[in-house]
């Protein structure tokens, strides 16, 4: 454990993210996390330190991990989904940030759409704003995983899904949060924003 | 392609409305774009880039354009959604701004209202806000059009309706977003808000 | 028609009531206006004028008004419903605000309750932020007038309404917007957020 | 009575809140009341004075008190409510921070949950955010008390509830608020974050 991180870009894009997010109501109270890849060669990612409100993130509020999450920079714990982050970078070699956060209507689809395994959302342009999908004829499958807090449960579980689900953007921890990533930090944010309306009009759609 | 455009009132006038409408959640995502007409003789347009979030647009975040759509200031793409832009200013010649914004209420009631071919909106003071309208008795009729990937199609699809509906002052394509228009950008603006509140009365009423 | 006003504290208190309603959704598209008596002796007020964004009001969009609503200062046209302020002035002697927006759910309430001739409103903790209310347990009564673009109408109806009912805070046209009203500029707009709060309320409770 | 508080990191942290929770609506219209302990011998609190907007607290709109609610600095009166956080800080000796707001989902819940005496949590990730919650699995009851305005009879009962529930960490007054407490003013912040999150939930859920 050393001297705290520096500001960066990469900081500064997590931090707005954070920013929004709060305003928008979905990483109250302190939930919600986020992640950056710094370098691949030794591994390292930056990502939001444990129990800290996400809407006035600063250099403090990130820790430096290698692969095995031990801290490089920064002076705080990391969170325990930590171990989540960390399989979707494994996993998911071209992932650049993993993003998380805790929305009112997409904890309530996760709940409703429980027994179905997915929230299933199809024929939507908004689904154009996911990496890769160039129709709003696209279906979108977000697998929903049972809540625990047992993460390295749960990160086995995310890493059996994503591996059988190729083309999917993101996954439900049942009545907690989304999980989405890109291939920038940009793009996972995009994911969220992606999601989080399109839970919203299904939520809300009679 | 040449050197991007200088600031001026125009752009900044449509950035302001991009801030606004990214806060309430109209523009999620990179969705949405707005133009408005620089110049009608030789013809040219100012209108947002592709691919760009719109709650913080800066001047590399516009290009200009002449009819054929080829680029002559600014150094991206335009969206494929353009070709919608420029047959609304061929067919409305009072129009001087565009504006298209994705909402939960508007899609859902794009989608609720498809069948019977429009979102028809009576006896609202709010109505008056739109251009040329002197009394909540009006009846305003948003022609729904089914979404597509083909550009062209679209394009003479939108043409069609609004020729034979020359009252209207928007149209909505089926679970997508809302087009408006008007003879200011501010007058454009006012009407993205006038419909995207009667789309929430009408979605929220029992 | 002469100068146009000069910033004061109480343009500035209009400017902000507008600011925060405007981000609330409350006065969408250049709807709402408000004001508040600069003198009773000679008679005059400050009234926003027509056609603005209430977002961002600076001086040039307040006139200044004596009781006949001729333009003492500003430059542009009072509002048609400048009428309904005048009329709440001279039945309320001691009213030195009114203001009137126009919300989602305040519109959709007006037109379910309108059989009903008010919205009633009784046994809310709330219902304390309206002036001279001291326990949750009173009866709010808000009566419903229906809309008309005779301002003349409208206003002979308010007053008779007001007259009728010596303890009610507000009145709502319907399917328009609520008008209400304070001995200070604060009281009205804190008697705006007191009864768009209890109408969001009553519109969500199942 | 004397001079004014002097601007602390404990009045700035209130008034952080209190802008926050004012720009969700969780405290329109000068309702909510937040304080803190300045001293535990001889007893201090510092508190919202009464009457006030709490979007934009400054150091007049604190005042300081001892444990009898006489005004130690500040020159204003304190709220009625103030024997409600009196009794918390009494019957909870490790509690630092009290806070009370008035949201549109916990008005609902406390009137539709209150024949059955509580609202009940269970089953939610967001739990975890409140003080000494380790699982999802938990279930938070947050008991409902009949509104009332003879605060010593509504203290009492608060304390009754409070010294009979101990594990709980907020209590609500039927269609009136929320009263919760922590061991900092972040924890109490949190916990109306994390309860105001929760009721949307289950005000939302079909």
């Amino acid at each position: 454990m050393a001297d705290s991180l520096q500001s960066t870009d990469t900081t500064q894009q997590l931090a707005e993210a954070g920013s929004e997010f709060y305003r928008r109501g979905w990483v109250l109270g302190t939930s919600g996390n986020f992640s950056a890849v710094l370098a691949r060669n030794p591994f390292r990612i930056c990502i939001t330190a444990s129990g800290l409100e996400k809407g006035k993130l600063d250099d403090n509020g990130f820790l430096e991990l290698d692969e095995n999450s031990d801290v490089i920079r920064g002076s705080s714990k990391p969170s325990a989904e930590t171990a989540v982050h960390q399989t979707l970078y494994r996993v998911l070699p071209d992932t650049q940030s993993v993003m998380h956060t805790h929305s009112v209507w997409g904890t309530i689809l996760s709940d409703h759409f429980f027994d179905r395994g997915a929230i299933e959302i199809e024929g939507y342009e908004m689904l154009k704003g996911l990496a890769g999908v160039k129709t709003h004829e696209h279906k979108e499958v977000v697998p929903i995983i049972e809540n625990s807090q047992d993460y390295d449960l749960l990160s086995g579980q995310i890493e059996n899904v994503v591996r059988s689900n190729e083309r999917i953007h993101g996954i439900y921890l049942r009545r907690h949060g989304l999980y989405t990533w890109g291939e920038t930090i940009s793009e996972a944010r995009r994911h969220i924003e992606i999601f989080e309306f399109l839970f919203e009009v299904i939520g809300r759609t009679p």
